[in-house]
């Protein structure tokens, strides 16, 4: 089957999941990436490579603080921003998803950052665009439902191979409510293109998805058994709505059971990194003597997730 | 009476109903949109002639479509745009209409876009601020109650000219909900001063205002008598909350009466095209063969709808 | 203590509170403003003194008014701006306070206008940004509880100084709900600083904070006698929500007693000017004649308000 997320040239036309992206394509962005890291810290933290490209932020599932990441990226890169809450607007007017984005598609936008609860609707609008010709509007996967965040995917990866270098080399464990993570989902996608040789998944029964192990996943779960070793630890946020279900006991018995504190942490390689995409429940997923601890990169990855989402639209609008 | 919508020398002051608006000025709208169509397939869709402008979008009713079209115009414009819903804001607070206004135009404010469920809020705006001698704002009506959405009537006013050049041997019907269009309001006047010599309505008989015949328009109950020969149909949006109600029996009756069906518009010229503002309502007033058909243009009408807007704002800010 | 506000060279590095804030510096923002009343004025209101800075509006308390004049006085210096409303957001995933912070600096922000129901709100965001070493961010605070509204109280210097000139020979009166004012307790500390001689509170005692005499203000609980021979009369908006309560019988006794009308206005110097920061409650705490009247200066108040804000943030940013 075709992959809708490259042109026939081979190019990215929309980032949708790294599933199946290209090792080349995951280097580039990364590259490119490594690029804006510096113009951040310039004077004037703006280049003009998106001036006059018009990107809409399609949020039909609420969320601040990755909407607020594209927004100051398509800024940097000098584009103009609309921001569109769909729950409110046109959606409760009974005009359905693909007659939306038609007539966005129209106003001549460029891009389209998507945000949907429901897992696949940034691939039906990516492939009804090119199944209408227009493709000179670029889809963004901002996170659907337990299916992919792609950017998360690569911001993570910029993060290890910032401190790491090189992937061929690593455990990496991805600890918490892998089930329902769709950031867990896109990691084990990139971290199995980018050649890691390990990577591991440390959860409750409840909490693991089924098919692991032919991702070439090893599960545990003890969670001091999986951490041993380790250079890498990927903490998942655990989602308020599951502490206190037929899932989980409750956060505490979860802390006790599953939570990174600092003597645990000394499980794994002494220079290992600890990573999360936020927001953190301190006490419950990850002590904060960890959190705030000399291993944690979690600041860096908000920086760096600047700098690859600005990669990632670069690279789409060029083309 | 004074038309406040001129100043002094018969130059465009504020837009606020196309009603009295002289035939020079709505063609000089045209004309300038045709300049900014261009634009929009352009790499860099942005002309400076708002830098520095302030525009406050002032939205007392919710229209997340509305607003975009008028942010983008905007920001195609160069201007700074502010988005104001001000239902929850100083409304709340117990200000008046008019000191919110006061106090937006002493942030020197160079344009408010308006829309308002209450019909004439535009014309109350415009009036004070001539009134209280400021004048370097200028009001934009984007839909006022049932009154009039001259955006909307000059964007099909270009589509018709885009598709039949000629206004003075055109027959165009108007179908649906005209009682409570404003849409139909503005594009009956918009009509009427191009020299279109047959504007028909079609409509049953609750859902249409007294005194069509006054404006020259001819009544149709009967879709099959109205829809012959016509060159354009305008296709109104039947509002949710009127589909069940004394009105009318049900939006099911409502399509088997008056809903636009491929077997319809074959009574109409074989070049008819057919025109609606959306959101669309499919299997509503419209069969999806119809929305997506050949003879639609509603989706040229949204791109067309960005120059339009542009044509306006800077028509105005150029006084 | 340490003045959390002043870097180590004695530069302004945040604005919380205008309360032990030197001279200097409150001199120096009022001569910057007044070199930004003009821009308002130009063709082009835009200075690139912020070219390529990202500004983010965090509202944990929503206010469209202030947010919209600090979201104009930072595009108008060419910033980037982020509008985030934190009550929706994070906050509901039960991220901490400071956690959002050091996430939102990650994203190398360069400036934090912060509006926050709880007093010290912003101190505490400071001085956490000071502790960590993240002093490339500026807190500017836009109102905290009941503690300090530091820019409207600077915009009520400008346009004192704007009419009087010399603040060392005036007499003001600050007259309403002085007990829940944060725009009363920032003037006090401002019109001291300035070397005002004689600050006056006029209010019922359910409405008069403790501690005024040590503040060197003169009480009266009689407007008639308060307002004999003032220079300046600023008045306070009475919340909505105080009206029917404990501490006021109601809107209409409360305008009976302490309403500004023209009758008590004739008691203060024929020169007097009306102030009022605004949404204005007509006819509870101020007459419309008075407050459309020709001492008013309301609305010149909203305007050197843009200057104000631009003139703090540009030397903010110039750190």
């Amino acid at each position: 089957m075709h992959n809708p997320q490259l042109n026939k040239d081979g190019d990215l036309q929309h980032l949708l999941t790294i599933e199946g992206l290209p090792k080349r394509i995951v280097m580039d962005i990364l590259d490119t990436a490594e690029s804006f890291v510096g113009i951040s810290d310039r004077e004037v933290k703006k280049v003009p490579l998106m001036r006059g490209k018009s990107v809409f932020n399609l949020f039909f599932e609420n969320s601040t603080r990755t909407r607020t990441t594209f927004e100051i990226a398509s800024k940097r890169l000098s584009a103009d921003v609309i921001n569109l809450n769909i729950q409110a607007s046109s959606a409760t007017k009974g005009e359905s998803l693909l007659d939306t984005i038609d007539n966005l598609a129209a106003m001549h936008a460029d891009m389209f950052v998507v945000r949907h609860a429901s897992s696949g609707a940034p691939h039906l609008i990516a492939r009804h665009l090119v199944e209408t010709g227009q493709s000179h509007v670029h889809v963004v996967n901002a996170g659907d439902g337990r299916h992919a965040h792609p950017t998360q995917g690569l911001l993570d990866m910029y993060t290890i191979r910032h401190y790491k270098k090189d992937f061929t080399n690593l455990t990496v464990a991805i600890v918490g409510d892998i089930l329902h993570s769709r950031v867990a989902r896109s990691d084990i996608h990139a971290l199995t293109t980018l050649g890691v040789p390990e990577i591991r998944a440390i959860a409750p029964r409840t909490l693991l998805p089924a098919g692991l192990d032919q991702m070439g996943v090893r599960v545990f779960t003890d969670i001091n058994e999986g951490l041993k070793g380790v250079d890498v630890i990927i903490m998942l946020r655990l989602q308020n709505e599951r502490m206190s279900g037929a899932l989980l006991p409750s956060a505490q018995e979860f802390f006790k059971s599953y939570g990174l504190t600092p003597e645990r942490l000394a499980l794994a390689k002494p220079d290992a990194i600890v990573m999360h995409p936020g927001p953190m429940n301190r006490g419950v997923e990850i002590d904060s003597a960890v959190a705030d601890g000399k291993q944690a990169v979690i600041l860096p990855q908000v920086t760096f997730g600047i700098a690859v989402r600005m990669a990632v639209m670069s690279i789409l609008a060029s083309k």
